[in-house]
């Protein structure tokens, strides 16, 4: 059962003065995530391919250095320049060799089981999304219809998709920089929730995306429900600022930010939000957006916004710039509850009930919402380049659901330049975005993104936050 | 856990006089293997695409068939003229719907849950072969190793690839038309085969593929094992004529006999043959030819040919022709045992001792056989058409292993004749095939196609046989 | 998973001419049952309490024996001589230490895992009856409440009552000398069971007690039932002539014949008899005696008699021979149903649903008939001297149903003076047993023991029948 | 899986002005606890033993009331006057029928898991512990063996004892009333535990004894380990004031408390302290006092003492009190580590590794410490009445293990009156205890005591401390 082994043969650990303690390690997998076949490690390792293994060892990274947070995806890198991950073939499957790898990622010299875990996952979707998603001409990346099966596909090769299950999967969005009070309200909120027999599905960083997961764990220890379910959803891009916390179970990569989110809308049977920063109001607008399209006016998909006592101001602020933006009919889609953790489980078990009955009597996968529209816009990745930047449509003369995708894209754009390695690198380079718009769009967001600011919301505490953008506001 | 009630009103029964009596059902799965995305349902159901349809209703057909022995799949198309199968999307999950399935399949008006298990393998199978192996650019299935890539892949997208265990999988060939005392014989290997917790593989039909599972569910429960493995490997041609017993738990239907023969000798750590007749010659052919290759002279295979006292002339026979055509080199591969079950469990527990060694020691892995070099000529699909047949070269002048690849489709394309729809039609329609070739090849082939006809090997006992084939004999 | 080890260094064979074959081995169970305390071990072994250590020897004895299928008590123990059993106590447990055991309880040196199960399970209930039952002053002996209760504290402790669970449990009687016809149609009935998800319990020897269990193994397999409950129930007596079957996964020891009847009757949900001799009479008797108790008479029971064709005139003699005892009220308390498994199996499901309701409608335990009146006459151990065999009250001037005890008593002591070790050396020592009692009830009995030493009922084939009885008819 | 239904036909709601909120409901079980004879619910519901049913009654209502921390089983009963247990005989088991019970343990109007799995607990051992122990004559209560022997069979039933496994439990000692500094360091040392495997056992009260079951099912959590234990031993004296956490997942109620702490050292393969009052130093001289004892001077046995920062004087206080009373030899017992969590965890894998090498090399269970001896002086009950604490030998004229006994029961008779309903009411009746003994001892008993009163020690926050007993020293 348990090797208490204070010694590893395979482990040796390295410490210079001055550089990050590292581990060595060999990691065999538990689960039947090793089975690859010659031509696929083959194409993992080959060099004219290093794109593959610069994702497959960026991403690794990630998730060993999980514990301590840093969310500069470019820092991480640098810290640890000799950092590499092998692979291994043995009798009983694939193994991976690490060298240089943080040491937080073990204990008394044994890899934490969740983090090897997760490591495999690594390897399992960029293995599926290199051969089937680009290699392959098996998909159709054009199309919603080919975008959502795409979709699909990579959450079925992940074991995502269960069916028989009743719906009980709360997407819990919020920031990974929040209070200490907002983190411990997060984790009674999800203790909650897992009293309730709800599991939880999150972006997998720390803060708001860690805290629902642990109180979740209590909650489910004690109603006596062993599977619980902890999922995450990230993409390269992201998974450095924001490391699958070991306690995550179930754990994607998908290739971008719109996969996951349109992962997210479509496993999810509910969503709460958290107090966070530009990347919890591209999740706000990205959900007001699709709920926004008029073919979704029927479907049922509860929404609500909460925090605890100190954070009522925020929500305010929220509330407002979206009644300026997108107008009331949006701010009709969520309800706000404040600091009233468990009236938040019992209204997700309400919503979550009209959503099964309306599924039951559609005929829709629990496991899947096929009916919700989402357009293209939501789909296309964007690329938050500079000249994308600031050609984004940022104006009324659109319909709702069109303007909050593209100030979707805005904010999308601003998380890049705060956290990912792309975009940090892209603003050293070429200085701020420009964000153009009216100015009765632009008013609003140039105040959204200052307030978040000021309470710290864009960075991890200790940092000070150095704006990669400026408003350019139209009369 | 049990439901007793005798009538569902899912399912009516329909029996008119002179037709074979038949079931309706809608069918739910138990486990996971009913999540399909709305493109691959299309793509199913896709008038235009009526291969694909018509291939998935004539293996289904063959499972539900399961239990009423006819080896003959064109015969049992057309017993059921009104058999269909649809799919249901509901909200757990794709259901089956079914009209004018036999009624062996049910038991008081449900279906046997093991049927309906395999009912949903060859959904699985069907789309992934289409979506994968032939619609996608993904796989080379020209090189000797992307149709080996082609064949991984299927078997663990089946779930067949387990790591961590083990070798113990022992592939079982004979006859589909064998004696009573041959078939307890089967029954009784299989039993000692569980006693020393080997799990077993077979082509999934009667006779000599039912009778070893039988017997090592009775020595796997005497032993507490609780996951035996018995593994069913078979493809759309022959499935009709071999349907799956219930008791295989893991079924998967290859694309051609080709891949299926790969996927038995890269699964299995072993091969024991029983009696029986041009199948089982042409299983014999393919792994004498696969271990006559140079570069597989080190690695170790055990095979056995075994049956009861009364086969021994048998094999005597077979062992005459293996001597007369492919040398003294190729009956070194093999050892007969006669009559005694247990030193053939104990031998193979031996023999896979060797095997796991010999991976152990090359980092091979245990679940998949990648060092054995298979030439493509026996991974290329043979088409079994008349001119394909007369110009298979049957001759001496060439190394063993070639020769063993053309006798092994000399005998594919009698199999093909005797069982399979297309070979069938193929001699309705153009006459018996001929076969040409050295005399000192074609006495031998001639011979043993006798000895198996006169020893009522080729059909189903009850039904008169008729050659499909004639020979032609070169001085 | 396996240790294919031919060689095992715990084990050491002897075979001596003219000896039976032995092993010796070092036995650790699986489960739990080795949990043994000091104080438990010490009486075990003390050598002052020498009959608790007899019994444990002998039961294991018979235990090991199974397969060698030998219905003579005694002569097991002669055969065997230097057997000996021992406890070791090691850090994860207890052991147990073999010597000259049968040499076929072993497959390559390893003892089978159903078999050593058995022992940890025969060591449990020697354990449980002497301490809780003999030695403590806990349970009340003498009452007919006190003596179910302890009937109950046995089968509880070992497992055998699982709340929750449908009620699916069918009782199969019938004899362990029966011809291959009849013991393959107790499997087709088995198999047909066991499709229908029913569970088996049985005396667990050959024959008509092993068939069902072998067939429902099957049928379970085809409907991926994974917990399938293969009950035997036997007593020390007895178990030397019906050693358990390996399938058998639960096991119990009860201290006498007659709470082995009751805790058949008590934890089935139904009973289906095949044929059988003397001891098959005895189980007949008993169950309608009870059934003919006016406290049972609203009191649902499905009550089967079956056989292959062949075998219809051998119940044709029983109904007969029950109208002439016990008359036509009892006769209508079975259904005979010849050559029909299906059918058989339809009746029992129909009758296990009428079961349940009226337990749902009166809040009895699925697990235990509570309200079933079992008459002392029924419960207290009745010892077959020469003594109580002559003076049994056999005689039509008694209630029904006090007259089927005595009639079971007469053929208790029949099977005892054939088949149990204590019985068979009363008759060595004294002379056959003399039975007593009216012509009109002593009349049906002789014939009824002649027709089944006719028929080879009271022995297993291939030993001459000795009478143990003499009938003595008054007019 | 999850039935959201908010509200539930069989749970009403009573919340009246001034009172307690209550609920009522009908429970049943998950496992097998729920089998009960006829005769076994007689006992519990017969008037004339109204014992018994009072015990089961408080014992539950302790079990219903956890999370209101409240640290008077007197004041507990009175709070919820009209609370009442029955039980209920259903086709499927026992259920039980709770009446006027706290709210709280209810969330949404259903009953948490884990409290209605405890009361099913207690409904098994006072059961168990009234028809084994006490009624009947199969326990020997007076010997050391006997007693003994009583422990082992309480855990035995109870599942306690599991074979096989490898010795990881730590039992977690401390007080239940602790800072929130302090809590949370239990917590941390909890988690570093399960990142290592450990299993946890506790008192199951608040404070240190469910900081480290919460922090242990995080680490077992990102350890993938899905069995960890979190095990409670409690007894009927202690239970209102330390209910058990639902964390618990599995609950046993010992006798008394002699054979709780007896349950805690035989069971456990180490031991931590952390800090609390005089519930602590009882236990604390427990341990010391067998470790004392000459014979188990060989045996090893990990005894760590730990806090945070801030509790170092807490450990220099009692280090010195041992000093003092017991002397230096039974300060080299323990080890003192403060403010490392990790060092804790790995002293402690270090610790349990010579435990088992020990075990295996004398062949004893991993499961129970048979080899610890323990002084009847430990084992027989002590009544804390005014006589007997007063005639308490607290001198230095004997060995020091005996001393360690006498203190031991001081300790146990001043928690007694603190917190237990019995001893508060006797305080009530009789005023405070008095304890007489040589200076040398009584001043540094009655220092300790001091501090535990002055830091908050002895009694929940938020309450006045009222001793509940006096000094007397002689010179």
């Amino acid at each position: 059962m348990m090797d208490n082994s204070l010694s590893n043969p395979y482990v040796s650990t390295h410490h210079e003065p001055g550089k990050y303690e590292t581990h060595d390690g060999i990691i065999s997998p538990q689960g039947p995530l090793n089975i690859l076949s010659k031509m696929e490690i083959a194409k993992l390792l080959d060099a004219s391919q290093s794109g593959l293994y610069h994702l497959f060892r960026s991403c690794s990274l990630a998730v060993l250095n999980c514990g301590n947070y840093l969310d500069d995806g470019k820092e991480l890198l640098e810290r640890y320049p000799d950092f590499s991950i092998g692979l291994v073939q043995e009798e009983r499957g694939i193994k991976l060799a690490i060298k240089n790898a943080p040491a937080s990622a073990f204990v008394d010299g044994k890899m934490i089981k969740g983090i090897s875990e997760h490591l495999f996952t690594v390897l399992r979707d960029v293995i599926y999304a290199s051969g089937e998603l680009q290699s392959s001409g098996k998909f159709d990346l054009v199309t919603t219809k080919g975008l959502t099966d795409a979709v699909f596909q990579m959450l079925r090769n992940a074991g995502m998709l269960v069916p028989g299950l009743d719906p009980n999967l709360v997407v819990c969005w919020g920031g990974h920089s929040i209070s200490r009070g907002e983190y411990d309200y997060t984790k009674e909120v999800g203790y909650q929730l897992g009293l309730r027999g709800l599991d939880i599905c999150t972006g997998c960083g720390p803060g708001a995306m860690k805290g629902p997961m642990k109180g979740a764990t209590i909650g489910h220890a004690k109603q006596r429900i062993p599977g619980g379910r902890y999922i995450g959803i990230t993409e390269p891009g992201i998974i450095a600022a924001e490391a699958p916390n070991p306690i995550v179970n179930q754990l994607t990569i998908m290739p971008d930010i719109e996969k996951r989110l349109e992962a997210f809308v479509r496993t999810g049977h509910g969503i709460i939000v958290f107090p966070g920063g530009a990347g919890t109001a591209e999740e706000i607008l990205y959900i007001l957006g699709i709920l926004l399209h008029p073919e979704n006016s029927d479907i049922p998909f509860p929404l609500i916004f909460t925090g605890p006592k100190n954070s009522a101001d925020y929500f305010l602020r929220i509330h407002e710039f979206i009644g300026q933006t997108l107008g009331e009919k949006a701010q009709r889609l969520y309800r706000i509850i404040i600091d009233e953790p468990d009236t938040v489980a019992r209204e997700m078990v309400a919503g979550i009930r009209q959503v099964r009955e309306f599924r039951k009597h559609t005929d829709d996968a629990y496991y899947f919402n096929w009916q919700l529209r989402i357009n293209e816009d939501f789909q296309q990745p964007f690329m938050p380049t500079h000249e994308n930047m600031k050609n984004l449509a940022l104006h009324k003369t659109q319909p709702d659901h069109l303007l909050a995708a593209n100030l979707r894209r805005a904010f999308s754009g601003i998380v890049a330049g705060n956290v990912k390695e792309e975009g940090i690198r892209a603003i050293e380079e070429f200085g701020v975005f420009e964000l153009d718009g009216d100015i009765e769009i632009m008013q609003p967001v140039d105040e959204l993104l200052a307030s978040f600011a000021a309470q710290n919301r864009m960075k991890l505490p200790g940092k000070a936050y150095h704006p990669c953008y400026k408003i350019l506001k139209q009369v």
